[in-house]
């Protein structure tokens, strides 16, 4: 049990393992009697932003809602998870201005290719017969994040050893605060 | 110090007095060693709702962006004090129906002759101008809570008064779970 809060910031193609690996760390944490909420991109959309779409802009306020959220719940001890792709670098920097030391960036990393070849949701073939526009990583730009907290290889490594790599970078920050 | 989340919704006219009781809440309950957040109409709708007018369809779907982060605050353990005029009773029935217990409806009652006598930023003189369309009280409905947990009357005690009986309610449901 902690009441140190953090926001651990998925970022990542749609299909990377973002939101797989989210639950498995939520459910982990709440057994440890950690405080968790998880603000996934339907969660949000459905919530915050229901009428935005995906141009730069839309996206843009998206995701300063998320951060907003996750604002006010990780200051006060509460561990907020974020699952949205996130693909523009200065907003996700906006988010950790304003998060400070709470804010924890994860790279939920995997090739276009190994995302549309998982294709979860279907929707890499749509994109790729030009049905969705502004499909991240096929048609809208994802750009990776430079100095992330943490990589999560997923073409390399199961869910659940990615979730045990964020588990331990949490634990080593309680460690730090104790 | 409490653990024990909730959240007081303020409903009322523009200047009725909703933020100047929930500031001097707010900082009693810090004090106290409370978790404590306020969401004013002014905080949201920069953070979470820009872009909305005052149309009852985006007026509802503000209040109903609040009550979702007030939810997730509350169900967390923090005092989430919202302090939106949130004018329709079916909104605010929906943001108690998602909070159960933890919801505590405050009803910050003053008349629209006084609250335009006092006309604290100059919004009721623009209004009855008709150059504010829209505005609560003159030119858009106000319904009051039928069965809000207190009705705080801001003609005939002073806003000290008010918090005090805010701070009451809030002992009495602390001392119900201990």
């Amino acid at each position: 049990m902690s009441d140190l809060g953090a926001t651990l910031w998925f970022t990542g193609l749609s299909g990377a393992g973002k939101s797989t690996i989210a639950q498995i760390v939520e459910s982990e944490l709440r057994e440890r009697g950690y405080k968790v909420e998880v603000l996934d991109g339907d969660v949000v959309r459905t919530n915050l932003s229901k009428g935005l779409g995906f141009s730069k802009e839309d996206r843009d306020t998206n995701i300063r809602r998320i951060a907003f959220v996750a604002d006010l719940l990780s200051r006060n001890g509460v561990v907020a998870i974020t699952a949205a792709i996130s693909p523009y670098r200065e907003i996700r920097d906006e988010a950790r201005a304003l998060m400070g030391a709470r804010f924890i960036e994860i790279h939920v990393k995997a090739s276009v290719e190994e995302c549309a070849r998982r294709d979860v949701k279907g929707l890499y073939e749509k994109a790729m017969r030009g049905e969705i526009k502004e499909f991240t990583g096929v048609s809208d730009p994802y750009e990776e994040p430079l100095n992330p907290e943490l990589v999560l290889d997923t073409e390399a490594e199961s869910p659940e050893e990615s979730a045990a790599k964020v588990l331990a970078v949490l634990d080593s920050r309680v460690k730090i605060a104790a």
